[in-house]
C-alpha cells in the first residue's frame, strides 16, 4: 500500500538534532516512540462499489529524535475563546510533560487569550510550574483567563520574541486556530524558529479531524441533568413544557448526546436540520400541541443555531467572528406560547437556558483523560519541531493536522449517524419537521 | 413548672377511640409513644436581665390512642405551590407509614395542588399504594403535579366528601396551609370527621415555627455549585463579574447558606437588608468598583426579594397570593453595567438566573431524613385525630403548631445570627451598604 | 428567672483587656456582638408532671472586648484521629477569620496530631496564611495530617512555649479532648498566657452537647450511596444480601441516617441496641431468613460497634484509648452464610466495609457551614480569652462547654427518637431483635 | 477495492421478507438504512513498509427488509455475569426499539443469567413493557437479576421452544457469549427460527473487537473517587500509603483509565506488565520504599489480574470459567508491610477494595448512550434475521461481529498505547518494574 501522505511540513524549522530525553525514562522495545512515517487513514467506511478517496494523517505521539534543546527552550500557553471544561487539565498536563519528562523549566502562561500576547492590554504573563498548577484539574474554566477575538499576528510575534519563546501553544476553536495560523505565517516568514501547535478546545464538538474534542463529554453530562429537570418541571404542572437552549452554535452534538444520554427530550432542534414551525401536522407546533393534548407535559431541548432560518436577516458577529445567532430559545418560548394560546391549549412553560453552568465545571473522567493525552500529545509535537498544527484525533488515534485543514470546514452532526437514529427513537418526534 | 401550653384543639372531631396498632409493632417501655401532654419551650436563648415569655408548644409523635380507624379511613394528599426537593419523599414516607404501619388501604393523591380538588378542572384523584411510590423519592418534583392559588373551600370539602376523605394532608407553604386552615373551618362549620394536616413546604426555609424545612438544605447544595460556576466564569475574564440570583423571595436563608458553603460569593444581597446603589463609598455600586480594581473578579449573589426598596410601585400578587417581586436580578446587571462604563472600568458580567434547575433536583440525603420525619409525623398527628395544624420543628423537635400561627407571620433571616454573621466574614462585605 | 450558669471559666487568665478589631467591621447596633452572660438552656422537652433540671450553657459568639493583643497573638492548630470530612474547612475558616478579621498574623499548623507538638517526632509546623488555605475545603482530609493517640503534656507544653503560641486550636474527638484538657491543665498549672480551645470533631456524631458535629452529613451522603449499592447488589442475584458495616463505634446515628436518607436497608444495627443472632422469630438470623425466602433479597446495616456482647473477650484500645471492637461485619456474614446454609437457603451474600471513601470525602454543604461557624465560633472564644472549652451546640446555638463536661460522657443515639423511630418504620425490622 | 468482507451468516434463517416498519417513520432519503454490503475495516494505522492484512465488518444498523414478521415475534432477553453498569439501559433501550418501532408486542426477561432458562431454578420470566422499563436506567445493576455459569444448550433451547421465543438476546461478557454460541448452535442443529443476538458486557473493557464496552466509562468515574480518597488517606498520615485494588482480571483498562482520569496514583500495576517485588532500584518494594522517603505518601493502584506470577500455584476457576485470581492486593499490603517494616520505615497503609460501590452504579452520561446505542443495533441485527453475533464496535462504528471470533481472543492494553504512556507520565513509575 502506498501511504499517500499529508506531511506535517516541518517547514522552515529543519530536522530534529536531539536524542529525546525520554529514550531514558523509557523501555527501548519498538512502539513506545511514533514515527513520523505512521499513517492513520481518514475513512473507515466501505462501499462495495466505490473506493473512497483515503486521507492519511501523520500518527502523533513522543518521537525520539526531537528538535528543541529541552535546556535553553522557553514555552508560552494561551487559552483563547468560550470556557470549556478541561482547559486547567490541558494546562497542567501540558506544564508536566514539558517540566517532569522533557526537562523544560521556562514555560509562561499569557492571559485573557491573545490579548495576552499584546503589550496594549497590560497583561503580565504568569509563569508556570509545577507548583502552579498542582490541583488545577479540580477547578473549572481557566486559570490564565480567555477572551474572544484576534490579535495582530505582528505584534503577538514581537512579544514572542521580546519573551524569547520557542513553542507556543494556543488552546481554542477554530477562531484561536486561524490566530496561530496567522502567528505560524509570520513566523514562517520571519524565519523564526518558534513552533505553534494547536490544541483543539470546542465544547460543541465540531472541528474537524478532532472525532472527540474535551469538553464535550462534560457538557453533556451537566446538560444531561438539566434535561432531567426540564423534565421534572413539565411533570410538575398541568400541560408542563420544559424547553432548554444548549450550547450548539453550528452544530447539535451537545443537544444530540444529551438527548440520548438523559432519554428525557421529546423534541431535539438541532442546527443540521431545518424545521417549519406551522403548516403540517409534523411541523413543530403542531405536532407538540398533539403531543400535550396527549401526553400533557413535554420537553423541548434547542441546540442554540438551530432555526435560523425563521428569522429575517443576520444577528452579527461576535468577537471571535462567528457568526451571531438570533436567540432562537426565547423565539420559540414565545411561538409556542401563543400558539397554544390560540388554540385553547392552557400550558406552564418553563424556559432554561444554562451554557453559563454547564461549560464551567471541571473536566469529569472522559475529558480529563482526552484532555491529558491531547496535551502531551501536543507537547511532543512541539519538542518534535513540528509547526503550524492541531493534535486532533481520528478513530480513537490522535494524529497531526495542518491548521489550514482545520480552518477549511466544521464537523457536523450527519443525521444518518447512529447518534441522530438515537434522538429520534428516543425522543419519538417525525424525522422531519416540516 | 406551669406550661402553659399552646394545644392542638382536637375541636369537633373528639378523643382517640382506637388503640394505635403501632402497639404490636413497638416495645411496650416507656418513650416509644408520645403524650399529648408532653411539650417543647419555643425560645432557648435567655439574657441575664429578661425573662422571655416562653411560647410552649405540643410536641409530635406517634400516639397510644387514635381517632380513626385505620381500616375504615380514605386519605387523600394534595401538594401545592413551587416545586421544592422532597415532595415525592414526603408522599412515599406518607403511604408507606399509613400502609404498613396503620394498615390504612384507601389513599389518593389530588392532581395539581388545590384545583384537583375543584371539578371543574377534571383531574382525576391518583389512587396512592406502596407499588406507586415505590422509587420516587428519587425523582425530582411531585407525581401528583402542583399548581399555585386557591380554590373555594366549599367546593373542595364536597370533594372531600364525595371521595369519602377523612384526612387531607396538604404540602405547601404559608399559601397553601392558608387553603389548609380554610378547609378546615369549613370542615368544622360542617363538623365533619375529617382532619385537615399540613406539612410545611418552603425551599426557601421561611416558615414561621418550622427552624428547617426540607427542601432547603438540596437547594443550597445545587446553588453552591452554581456560585462555584460563577466564580469559575468571574475568573476567567478580565474584569469578570458573575451575578447569581437565588431564589429568597422574603427570606435570604439559601443565598446565606449557599455563601458561607461555597465561600465564593464577595457580595450578598437579602431581602432583610436594604442596600444603596450609590452614594457611599460602601454603597453597592461604587464598593463593588472597587473590588474590582483590586481583585479583577467579583461574584454577586442576589436573593430575589433583595433590593425591593430600589423600585418604585408594587409588581403585582402571583396566582398564590405572594407579593410579586420586581426582578432586582436584571435590574442589577444593568446597574453594574451602566455605572462601570460610566467609570471607564471594563467588565465582562455574566448574570445566571437558575432556579429551575434548584429546585428541581431530587432530595439529598438531609432533606430525605426531614421529609421522612415531616411525613411520618402528620400521620401520627392525623391518625390521633388532630386538625387544622401543621408539623413544626423548634430546636430538633417536631411540634405541634396550629395553622392559625404559621400563617400569621413569616420566618426571617435574623442578620445577628450566626449564619448571617458567617456570610460577612466569607464576602468580606460591608456590614451595612449604605 | 436566675441563670444557674455554666461559667466557662477564665481561670487564670483574667478579663479582656482590648477592643475587638470586629467593632470597626460590624454596626453598632446591638446584637452583632455576644455577651457573655447570654445563656443557653439544655433541655427544650417538658413533662407536665416534672420540672427537668436545667443544664445552661453560656452562648459563643463574638465579644466586644477581647483578650488577646492581635498585633502579638501566635496561633497554633492541630488535627487529631481519624479523618472526618470537614477538617481542612475549620483550618481554612480558623485562618481566615484570624487573618482578615482579627489581624492576626502568625499561625501555624502542628503536623500530624499531637505528634507534632513532640520535637521527638522531628515534624516541622507548617505556617498558615489565606494563600497556603485557599481552596483547601474543596478537597478532603486534613492539610496538617494526623494521628492517633497522646503525647505528653509538659513536652507539648514546652513546645507552644518556645513557638511562643498563645492559642492552641485542637480539632479532635473526646480522645483529643482529653489530651487538650490535660495541656490546659498544665498551661494553668504553670499560669502561662495561653489558650486551649477545642473544636469536636467526631464523624460518629456523639460528642456530648455537640447536636451535630461536622463530617456527619457527608458521611451520611457518601453512607447513603453505599447502602443504593448494596441493594442492587442484593437485587442483581437470586437470595441477594448486601450487607454492609457503616463507621459507629458506639453509637448508630452514621447507620440510622444513612437508613433513613437511603430507605434501603432491611435491618439496622445499632451498638445502642443488642441484638440476638437466634433463638426467636425476631431474633436476626430467623427473621432473616424468613425475609430473604419472602422477597429473594435483603439490605443489612451494621455499624461497627453493634453486638459486641456476641463476642467473648475484649478486643484491646487503639492508640486514643478507645476501645477497639470485634470486627462484627465479618462475623456477620460469616454467621449469616452458615445458618443459611444449615437451613438449605442459598443465597449470593456482597459484604461491603467503606469506612475509607466515606470519611475521605470532602464537606458538603452542610458540614461547610457548620465547619465555618464552628471553627469561627473558636476563634472568638479563644481571642476573648476563653480557656479548656470546646465549642458545642445545642438546638441549632453554639456554646462553649468545658472540656471536662464533653469528656464525662458521650452522646448516644436515643431508640424513642424520631430519628430511631423512622429506622424501624423504614426497615420494618422488629422493634426487639430477641 | 475489493472487499474481503466477514459475512453475518444468516445460517439457516433465509433472507429478510418483510419492509421494516422503521421506512413508515424515517425520510426515504438514502443513509437512514443501513446496507448488508456496507464494510467497516478492522486496522486503521498503516506503517510504511508493511501493507497490514485488513479485516473488514458489515456494519450495523437498522435494514430496510426485516426476517422476522414484528406482530409475531417474541422475544427474550438475559442478563449474566457481574453486575456492570448500563445493564438496565441496555434493557430498557431493546424494549423501547422493539415496542415503538418495531411493533413487537411480547417480550420476557428470564431471570437470574443462564438460569432462568433452566426450569429446574424454576424462576419466571419477567412480562418486559415500556411501562415496567420506565425509569429503570436511572438504577444500577439489572432488573433481571444475573448469575455467573453456563446451563445446559439443550435445556435452554427446549426453553425458548416452549415460550415460543424468537429473538434470544444474550448480554454479557465472553463467557456468555460463548454460551450464546452454544444456544446458537443448537437452534441451527435444530433448524429453529430464532436468531441469538449477543451485546458485550464487560466492565474491564477486555471484549474483542469492541474497542469501548459499556460500564467501564462509569467504573472509571468510580474508580476515580476512589483514588481520590486513597490520596486523602496517604496524605492524612505520615508516611500514608492508599493501596486501592480496582476491577481487571486479565486487562487493565479500568486501573490505567482511573489512574489518567485521576492524576493521584503514584503507581499503577496491570495484568499485562509483569513486575518484579523486589532485586532493584526500580523493582516495586525498593522504589516504594524511595518513594515514601522522599515525599512522604504515596498511592499505589493494582489491578485484579496484575502479579499473578508472584504466587505459586493456580486459584482456580469461578463459576463462569474464568480462571480466579490470587488476592494481589491483600499480597501487596502485606509485602509492603513487611518490606517497610524490614527496612525501618514507618508506614500508615490504608487498603481499598471497592469493587462492589464501583461496579452497582447507575451508567454515567458515556455509557447511556452506548448502551442506547448497542441496544438498538443488537435490536436491529436480530428483526432483520442475523444471528450467532455480537455488536461490536470499530472506530466508532457498530459492527456485527460473529461470536466465534469474539470468543478466540480477548483485549489487552497495548502498552505502547498513548493510554499507558499517559499512565507512565502521570505516576511517574518506572516504565519497566524489575
Amino acid at each position: 500500500m502506498k501511504l499517500e501522505t499529508r506531511d506535517i511540513a516541518i517547514e522552515h524549522l529543519g530536522l530534529p538534532q536531539h536524542d529525546s530525553p525520554l529514550i531514558s525514562l523509557l523501555p527501548s522495545e519498538a512502539g513506545m516512540f511514533s514515527r513520523d512515517t505512521t499513517r492513520v487513514i481518514g475513512d473507515v467506511v466501505r462501499q462495495e462499489e466505490s473506493s473512497p478517496e483515503v486521507e492519511i494523517f501523520e500518527r502523533a505521539g513522543q518521537r525520539q529524535r526531537i528538535f528543541f534543546d529541552p535546556a535553553k527552550t522557553r514555552v508560552g500557553i494561551v487559552t483563547c475563546g468560550g470556557l470549556c471544561p478541561g482547559l486547567n487539565n490541558v494546562i497542567r498536563s501540558l506544564v508536566l510533560e514539558l517540566f517532569h519528562r522533557y526537562g523544560v523549566d521556562h514555560m509562561f502562561g499569557y492571559r485573557y487569550g491573545y490579548r495576552g500576547l499584546n503589550p496594549a492590554y497590560g497583561y503580565e504573563p504568569t509563569p508556570l510550574h509545577p507548583d502552579v498548577v498542582d490541583d488545577i484539574e479540580n477547578v473549572g474554566g481557566t486559570i490564565l483567563g480567555s477572551s474572544r477575538g484576534q490579535q495582530d499576528a505582528t505584534i503577538m510575534v514581537d512579544t514572542l520574541i521580546r519573551h524569547r519563546i520557542n513553542i507556543l501553544f494556543c488552546v481554542g476553536g477554530d477562531g484561536t486556530q486561524r490566530g496561530a495560523q496567522a502567528i505560524a505565517h509570520e513566523v514562517a516568514r520571519r524565519q523564526l524558529p518558534i513552533a505553534i501547535v494547536g490544541i483543539p478546545k470546542t465544547i460543541d464538538n465540531d472541528i474537524a479531524y478532532c472525532e472527540r474534542s474535551f469538553g464535550y463529554a462534560s457538557a453533556i453530562d451537566q446538560a444531561r441533568r438539566v434535561l432531567e429537570a426540564a423534565h421534572v418541571e413539565a411533570k410538575g404542572a398541568f400541560n408542563g413544557i420544559g424547553l432548554v437552549k444548549l450550547m450548539g452554535r453550528d452544530a447539535g452534538f451537545i443537544a444530540a448526546g444529551a438527548t440520548v444520554a438523559s432519554q428525557e427530550s421529546n423534541c431535539t432542534l438541532i442546527p443540521e436540520l431545518p424545521f417549519a414551525l406551522d403548516g403540517s401536522d409534523t411541523a413543530l407546533l403542531p405536532w407538540m400541541k398533539q403531543r400535550l393534548v396527549e401526553r400533557k407535559h413535554a420537553v423541548i431541548v434547542v441546540a442554540e443555531g438551530a432555526g435560523q432560518s425563521l428569522f429575517d436577516g443576520s444577528a452579527g458577529q461576535d468577537a471571535s467572528g462567528n457568526q451571531r445567532h438570533h436567540d432562537i430559545g426565547s423565539f420559540l418560548e414565545e411561538q409556542i406560547k401563543s400558539y397554544l394560546k390560540q388554540h385553547d391549549v392552557p400550558v406552564s412553560l418553563k424556559y432554561i437556558d444554562p451554557s453559563y453552568i454547564i461549560r464551567s465545571v471541571p473536566a469529569n473522567s472522559e475529558d480529563a483523560i482526552l484532555c491529558d493525552q491531547f496535551a502531551r500529545m501536543a507537547a511532543h509535537a512541539a519538542m518534535a519541531g513540528k509547526t503550524n498544527l492541531i493534535i486532533g484525533m481520528m478513530h480513537g488515534q490522535f494524529v497531526h493536522v495542518p491548521i489550514s485543514m482545520v480552518t477549511a470546514r466544521k464537523k457536523r452532526l450527519d443525521i444518518s449517524s447512529p447518534l441522530w437514529r438515537a434522538v429520534l427513537a428516543s425522543t419519538g418526534q417525525p424525522a422531519i419537521m416540516k
